[in-house]
C-alpha cells in the first residue's frame, strides 16, 4: 500500500555498496592492509586548507542569524557571484549571478533539472557508460531512460546510433566528462558533432532538445586535457556542478544549477528550475556550505595526488597486458575484462583480495571500474594481486 | 514545453515573500526602524553557543574525509543515535538508531515521506489552517489534497468534518503541532479522537491511514504546554522534525524523519523512506551539520526570548480588543480581522506600516499571521499603529 517503487529503491543495494560491504567484512577477517578496495568513489584527498579556515573564520565572526539562517531559495546572492565569476572564466563572457541557482549537490542539480524539463511521455538520453543512478532520478522525474552506447574504447558515443535515439519525445540528454565510470572526456570534436545533431532534431520537433552537463569531476583533469564550456557549443545546455570533488566536501550537498543567459527562454527555464526545487522540498542550499562556496569557489583540489595514482595505476596495469580505457578525468580506471565477463573478473580478482566494480550497472557490459581515490599503499599492495590476475589470463 | 507546473510554482511567489519584499522597498523609502514587518518566520534567538563551539571544534581536530565525506544514506550513525535518544525521552521507552533517517530539513522531511507512501489516485488530508507548501509537497507527490476547517477559534479540527474528509483513498493525513500560522498545540484529546477515527478508517479499507506529524516547533512551547509523541497516541505515525527552530539553524537544512517501531510493517517502511530520498538526490543530510547535531540534539532554543514577545504583543492586542488565538507555541500569533476581510484588513495595517499576511493561503479566510520572531523593539514600535487600528474598528 506504499508506494511500491520507492520500496524497491530502497531494498536494492547498488552493485557498488553490495562490494563495498563485502569488503568491509573482509577488512575485519584478514586486516583492512590485506583488502585492496577500489569499489568507492569518495574522495581520498582532503579539502583545501581554505576551507576549514573559512569555516572556523566564519562561525567566529558572522552573526548567528546571518550565518545560519535561510537563504533566498536560489541562494545566497554571494555564493551565486562566485560560481558565475568562475563559469565566466570557463565562457569567456560575462555569466550573471542569476543564472545560478545553488543546490544541495549533484544529484540535487539533477532532479531538480530533469523535474523542471520533463512532462509526462518524455525521454531521456544517457551515453553508456553512465553513472546509474540517472535512471532512478530520470524514471523518478516521469521519463523513460533511452541509452546509447559508446564507439569502442573511446567511450565517445557511436554518433549513428546517438542520432537515431534522438526523436520527437527527447527532452534532454546527459552528458558526463570526465566520465563516471571510464574517465573520458567528451572531446569538442564529438560534442560538436552531438550539437549539430540536437540542432537538427530540435528544429525538427520544433522545441529544444536540452543538453544537461553533469560536470562534478571537471576540474579534475590530468596533463593538457580541459572540459569544454557546453553552451559555447550548444546553447540550449544546462550545467550541474558541485563541488563534492572539487572542494573535498561530497557530504556536505553544495552544488549549484547554471541555465546559461543564451538558452532559450532562459528566464522561464530558471522560473522552473525554483520552481522543481521548492517542490521537491529542497528550502535552500546548506546556507554555511554557500558562504563557503562563495570564499572557496576558485580554489582547486590536489589533482597531483590523484595523476599519481592514476599514473602508476594505469602504468602497472597497460604493462601487465590489461587492456584500459585511457583516463584523462575523474578518478576511475576502466578496464576491460580479459577473456569472460565482467563479473567472472570481479570474482577471480576477489580471490586476490582485489574487489573491482562489474560495468553492467553503468550500461555496458565487458568491463571493471577501479576508483583510485585511495592510498598510493592500496594500488600497490594491489599490484602482485593484478600480476597474478595476469598470469591466470594470459596476458601478453 | 519545459513543466508548466513547475514554471507556474517558479514564477508564483508566495503571498509571504510579497509582504516581505514590500516591506524592503519600504523600509528603503522611511527607514528600517519605521516599518514593522511581522511577516516572516525567521527564527530570530542566535543558535545555542554549542552549535559554534562544536563546528569550529570538529574542523579542528576531526580529518577532512571524515567530516566533509558522503554519509550512509540514512545518516550518521552517531546523529542518528542522538535523534533516537530525543525521541527515547518523548516515547518512554528505547526508540533505536535504526528507526532515523536524517534529511534535509522538514521540507525534504515531508517531500521524502509523501513520495514514499503516495500511489496515484492517494489523498492527503491536512487541517487548516495549514502551511501552504504542504499542497505542493503533496500534489508533486501524486496525491490530491483534502482540507479540515478547525472548529471556531481553538483551532482544534472539527471532528465531524475531519471523520468525512477520511475516505477509501486517503493514504495520509498531515499534522502541524505547535501550528504555523496559528501557534495553536492539538491537545491530547484532539489527537486520541483523531487516532480512533483513523484506526476505524483504516480497519475499513485494509491498509493503514498514516499520521504525519510535522514537528519543526514542538520544543518552542510556553508555560506547561507540553506536544505529545504522536506514535504513544496512533501507531501509524511518522515524525518528521526539523533541527531549524529548536537549534536557530533554518538555512543549514538539517532535520530527520523517525519510523517508530510501533508502525505496521516499519521496515519496509523505512526502505520506502530510504528509496524515496534517493529518487528525490538526497544523497545524505549535510555531514558537518549531521556532526553538529550529534553533540547538540539535546540542546534547547532560547524559549524566553520568544515567550517574553509573545507575551506583550499577545497582552498588548487582546487588551486592545483584538481576537487573538491563545499561541501555547510556535512564534506567530493569528488575529482575527475585524469586521472586514484579511485583505482589506492588512491593508489598512500597512497605512501604519504593519505588516501582517492575511490566513487565506493558510486555507482559512478572515484572520491575519503575525511572525513574532522580531526584534522586541519591532513589537513595541508597533503598539502605537495597533491602537490606531484599534480605534479606526472601534474595538472595546
Amino acid at each position: 500500500m506504499i508506494n511500491e517503487k520507492m520500496l524497491a529503491l530502497g531494498e536494492s543495494r547498488s552493485a557498488i555498496r553490495e562490494i563495498f560491504e563485502y569488503g568491509r567484512k573482509r577488512a575485519g577477517e584478514i586486516g583492512a592492509e590485506n583488502v585492496f578496495d577500489f569499489s568507492l568513489g569518495n574522495p581520498s584527498v582532503p579539502a583545501p586548507e581554505k576551507v576549514n579556515e573559512t569555516i572556523a573564520e566564519l562561525v567566529k565572526t558572522l552573526d548567528s542569524v546571518a550565518l545560519h539562517g535561510y537563504t533566498s531559495a536560489p541562494g545566497d546572492m554571494a555564493a551565486r557571484a562566485a560560481a558565475a565569476a568562475q563559469e565566466s572564466l570557463r565562457a569567456g563572457y560575462d555569466i550573471p549571478a542569476g543564472c545560478i541557482y545553488m543546490t544541495c549537490g549533484a544529484a540535487a542539480s539533477l532532479t531538480i533539472t530533469l523535474n523542471a524539463l520533463i512532462n509526462p511521455g518524455d525521454e531521456v538520453v544517457v551515453l553508456a557508460p553512465f553513472f546509474p543512478e540517472y535512471r532512478v532520478f530520470a524514471e523518478t522525474a516521469g521519463a523513460k531512460l533511452v541509452t546509447v552506447p559508446p564507439e569502442g574504447k573511446s567511450m565517445q558515443p557511436d554518433m549513428e546510433k546517438f542520432a537515431a535515439a534522438i526523436g520527437e519525445n527527447t527532452k534532454a540528454v546527459i552528458v558526463n566528462s570526465p566520465n563516471n565510470p571510464s574517465g573520458a572526456i567528451l572531446s569538442a570534436d564529438t560534442l560538436r558533432a552531438m550539437a549539430a545533431v540536437l540542432e537538427e532534431k530540435s528544429a525538427q520537433k520544433g522545441s529544444p532538445v536540452y543538453l544537461i552537463a553533469d560536470e562534478p569531476y571537471r576540474e579534475l583533469v590530468y596533463g593538457d586535457a580541459r572540459v569544454p564550456f557546453l553552451p559555447g557549443i550548444y546553447k540550449n545546455s544546462i550545467v550541474c556542478y558541485s563541488y563534492s570533488k572539487s572542494l573535498s566536501l561530497p557530504g556536505e550537498r553544495i552544488g549549484y544549477i547554471m541555465v546559461p543567459p543564451c538558452a532559450e527562454n532562459a528566464g522561464k527555464l530558471f522560473a522552473a528550475v525554483c520552481g522543481a526545487g521548492r517542490a521537491l522540498g529542497y528550502v535552500c542550499a546548506p546556507s554555511l556550505m554557500q558562504k563557503v562556496a562563495a570564499h572557496c569557489a576558485g580554489e582547486r583540489p590536489d589533482v597531483d595526488a590523484y595523476r599519481k595514482n592514476r599514473d602508476i595505476i594505469y602504468g602497472a596495469l597497460t604493462e601487465m597486458g590489461f587492456d584500459c580505457v585511457s583516463p584523462d578525468g575523474a578518478f576511475y580506471l576502466f578496464v576491460k575484462s580479459p577473456g569472460e565477463s565482467a563479473a567472472a573478473f570481479c570474482e577471480k580478482a576477489k580471490e586476490f583480495e582485489i574487489l573491482l566494480v562489474p560495468s553492467d550497472s553503468f550500461g555496458v557490459g565487458g568491463y571493471v571500474r577501479l576508483s583510485y581515490c585511495v592510498a598510493e599503499q592500496t594500488i600497490r599492495g594491489a599490484l602482485p594481486g593484478f600480476e597474478k590476475l595476469a598470469a591466470h589470463y594470459g596476458l601478453k
